[in-house]
């Protein structure tokens, strides 16, 4: 039986988009294991499973429910132990969440100054007003308000990549020699702006824009099957 | 026998203070290995071990001479696979790799603007002309020149922090229950700050401020050993 994959989508349900469910998506590609996504938009994710998670990513795994991209890749891996590996040890799980922890201080930061209106835009409308209210009520400020940085933001965004850029000086992936979850935590960073927003974040001939194609391939091609906004 | 470590000093041989070389110290020690000290100055490094390298650390283990703080950790963990373990497995390794990246990119980089005056301050005369020298040709910039946004970078520091603050809500150390080589490249950092300048960069009640403080106790209080500067 199939793993079931509760994905976050927008109005077009061909586009997934969220940072957290390509994670996942990516995560159960890496295992090998067979997934259907179920396709929830923002204000369907309360009941997903009975209520079971306030966010996305959730997957049903027989009887076995699991909510939270890191939580979801720690029970594969510990699950399906025979699989190939998701993190390399109990050194690399630990590392990854000091990856996912950057990732979402850094990158995902800057993604809220860049692309917070596009997000809002790929909604439905219903979804595009409980959106654009809660984030706004975080951020204590209105959506446009919010991006009114934003030239600024995709400037500055591609300095921030530096500590990935310099690593891929030493080996292709950040799981070493072949992708691991820590890798998936930044294309899910990466790919969530590739599907929402035509801000040009990465430069060609940069070793971050090859190691993103990379990724773009990886599983025959799951992250290139959506194709980049625009 | 002893594992010969060849250690940069400035003018008291008593406090040293190369980030590389501590990565290194708490290395070995991580490992139980029985190390003696050589201490070498800035001009010095160019006789170390008949000019194996340019830089230190480089330690002797018996025959084998092996520099740079990354290579002798994999090193030791290869040579040494039964004692406590320096990356808890080959993803681990791997993922240390980026931690050296960001370590390099955001601390070291903040610390140059921070401290380079500092240091240059506890070398002996002669290795002060040469710091002066490759330091300012490197940077373009006197050494004066380079700290004159020392205030402001002083105050941005804790906010580069926020990836390892994030971190320490999942869990204590960067290598999860228990520290790795990982923290320790964060380690090196911030002892290099410890030992070197007075400038306040860790605040109380930070996250960060109390692993530092851990981290200063592993290992019978080898970081603590030397005290902090001022």
């Amino acid at each position: 039986m199939s793993i079931v994959f509760h994905d976050l989508i927008g109005a077009d349900p061909a586009r997934p988009f969220s940072p957290h469910c390509w994670k996942t998506a990516m995560s159960l590609a890496h295992k090998g294991l067979p997934f259907e996504r179920n396709n929830v938009c923002f204000t369907k994710v309360p009941e997903v499973e009975g209520g079971f998670s306030k966010t996305v990513p959730v997957i049903r795994d027989g009887t076995k429910i699991v909510a939270d991209s890191f939580l979801i890749a720690a029970y594969l891996e510990e699950t399906y132990p025979d699989r190939p590996s998701l993190f390399g040890g109990q050194g690399g799980q630990a590392m990854s969440r000091f990856i996912e922890s950057w990732t979402n201080s850094t990158l995902h930061t800057a993604m809220a100054g860049i692309a917070m209106k596009d997000i809002h835009d790929v909604l439905e409308p219903a979804d595009q007003a409980y959106f654009r209210q809660t984030r706004e009520a975080r951020m204590g400020k209105t959506l446009e308000q919010i991006v009114e940085g934003r030239e600024a933001e995709v400037a500055g965004f591609s300095a921030k990549l530096m500590p990935l850029r310099l690593m891929l000086k030493s080996q292709p992936w950040i799981g070493g020699s072949s992708p691991l979850f820590a890798d998936y935590i930044v294309f899910g960073a990466l790919q969530w702006a590739r599907v929402t927003s035509t801000a040009k974040l990465l430069e060609e001939g940069d070793a971050v824009t090859d190691w993103f194609e990379r990724c773009l391939d990886l599983h025959d091609g799951l992250g290139r099957s959506v194709p980049a906004a625009g």
